[in-house]
């Protein structure tokens, strides 16, 4: 990003997309930065599931140019003690309750800047009890997009709060992970990466073509490179648009196929073993 | 707001947010001011719900910067003679189909400039009968945010349409409202502002704590300052996001778990009264 | 648009208004063309529906300004054979999989630039097999904004795939269309476009009231200009926001009211025959 663009600020709320609220935080930076860019990352997040925003957050945010501010509003806490922080990881910051909606930010990228924002000068004048993402994160993301320096912010902080956050597990053989997001198409996502399964399979050849992917009671032979690889309407495994394997159906919706949604375990063996 | 900076627009409608009705109406408004930003406030209006349209307006317009240009399209009187009004108020531009939408604005707010649009110079030069927003409104704002002479739009006027606007009473020593608004968590939003309150206590000390707020057939005890102040699970009465009281559910949602929704009585009586 | 003004980019998806994946497109394209205007002009298409996003893109996307670009990804067959196009038609540029979804630009609108995308200098260093609107079709649009020359894109191409595209056709004196869309107020949108009727009755005077509009059980005497020209709550056939002519409910929602929908048949008929 060259001195001249604009910082990009996003947001991520558990608002949905058509509240008003969502409104008055773009308001609430418009009023510092004036030429900040607003992209909505997405405001789709269920009511306050702080574990989907971190996931959301982690999937989406690197993508952004450089520099970008990152403000997430899932935040059951409000007016409470919990604090609000402010990180930076690989030059991207990210403004958020201090909830563990930062956890796969966190855990996918060392930070670097760790703040606790308490310096009020920078917040709008009257804060509400009920509405920290507009009259402190908003504003916090506009003067950061306005390249203040970061120690106004307030003290450093050495601890977050983390979530609970699920690696795929190996057991007897096996790659065990589960299902942590559906998307709009209806595709179980996992928490699987490519390197889990290459790691898992140290190597092995044709690993994809041998795998056998397990979820609830369905059973699918190989991994796939494209949902078109399989029939219209049957299942296909493979690795999606974020990264992770998902399961998915060949013009349709995993989902409703299979009734199963976040939190169904999900586990990889190889043909040998499951051909039994 | 320098007058360097491009004006911002915002856009309230009952399209849906995802209608390329918005995006027609955000095209219109780019052929004439190519650098304006134009913000969404909500499509989320419920269709042909001028009171809900209204409300909207007034609880979140006045958050974005001086020199903000606001269209509001909720039109079930498009193509009859209905009238189609431009206001400033507290140096914030207004457009909207003078049915009433305006309503809230100007109640809160003195308006200084008022107009009636009637110069089809500024206006698409094809205007359909359905679309008035896209063909009249967005073109009309564009070109307030290019700051034209106010007097072009068209003859001054004395009066608005004008909707009943729901204000609290009292009765009997109590203060009575009503539920005007649902947000997005459910939480059951009142016309009974933190002003309407101090002035019915008097200044009573402790009003917060004595207060007791009556419900369809629910009654919580005193006003708390968060969510988080009660037990999750349990109702809780508090000054919201929007400066109104508001009956909410701890970590839950209290449109579902009251089975209540807008329109419904608010009662607050004094502890001593009720506690009988 | 003035040369110093950044191109205006549209997207239109089947992804869901509050999809990531959205977000991601956006992050692409900034990372590229960073003063781009993005403007959403759809996310709502349903899934896999490519008829439904050709329409929407002929419907709106030349609204825009000229040298906009479009990018429209309704994508069933990503990762397969099927080519990317690029498209010039009007001034307004085209990026869309080559599977019909650019049908209706290319029946109402010449292009003048057509080319298969084939020059991965263009598109993310890493392309997925899932989402080429991220990794591909984003990418070229930001390159397009930042106004490359088009040769770089790929060779020309001289066929697109195009769907089947439904015309009104006449059958013994009878105008006979379908409803190719539901808007979100419920209007059943036909494809009979003005001209389509003024050819029929071959100038005939009169013609909008003395036609009758047949549609399932249905029968609507006149073509009203306005939704507020019948009683509230009666059928009301007129020419909408699209140009088209539309069965809509005044005051009400036609989709709930008649029960149909996409793809039912709608016949217009003159009174003389009509009134036996």
């Amino acid at each position: 990003m060259t001195s001249e663009q604009p910082s990009i600020i996003t947001l991520t709320t558990d608002f949905g997309g058509q509240s008003p609220y969502v409104a008055q935080m773009k308001a609430a930076i418009l009023c510092i930065a004036p030429a900040a860019r607003i992209v909505d990352l997405t405001h789709g997040i269920p009511p306050q599931d702080v574990m989907a925003g971190a996931i959301a957050l982690a999937d989406s945010a690197f993508h952004f140019p450089e520099g970008t501010v990152h403000v997430a509003v899932v935040d059951p806490g409000v007016g409470t003690e919990r604090a609000i922080v402010v990180v930076q990881a690989d030059g991207h910051w990210f403004v958020a309750p201090d909830n563990g909606l930062l956890t796969g930010v966190i855990k996918t990228h060392r930070p670097s800047v760790m703040r606790t924002a308490d310096n009020p000068v920078l917040w709008r004048p009257e804060v509400s009890h009920t509405f920290h993402g507009r009259d402190i994160m908003a504003p916090l993301a506009a003067h950061l997009s306005n390249r203040i320096d970061p120690e106004q912010i307030g003290p450093r902080c050495e601890r977050f709060a983390l979530l609970d956050w699920p690696l795929p597990q190996r057991a007897a053989g096996r790659l065990c992970g589960e299902v942590i997001d559906v998307d709009t198409f209806g595709n179980l996502i996992t928490n699987i990466r490519r390197a889990d399964v290459d790691d898992w399979v140290a190597g092995q050849s044709k690993a994809d073509r041998c795998a056998v992917v397990h979820c609830g009671s369905n059973v699918i032979r190989g991994i796939s490179l494209t949902y078109a690889d399989r029939p219209a309407g049957s299942l296909v495994a493979l690795f999606g648009s974020t990264g992770r394997l998902e399961i998915a159906v060949a013009g349709g919706n995993a989902a409703s196929h299979t009734k199963l949604s976040v939190g169904v375990k999900v586990t990889l063996s190889m043909a040998s073993e499951a051909s039994a």
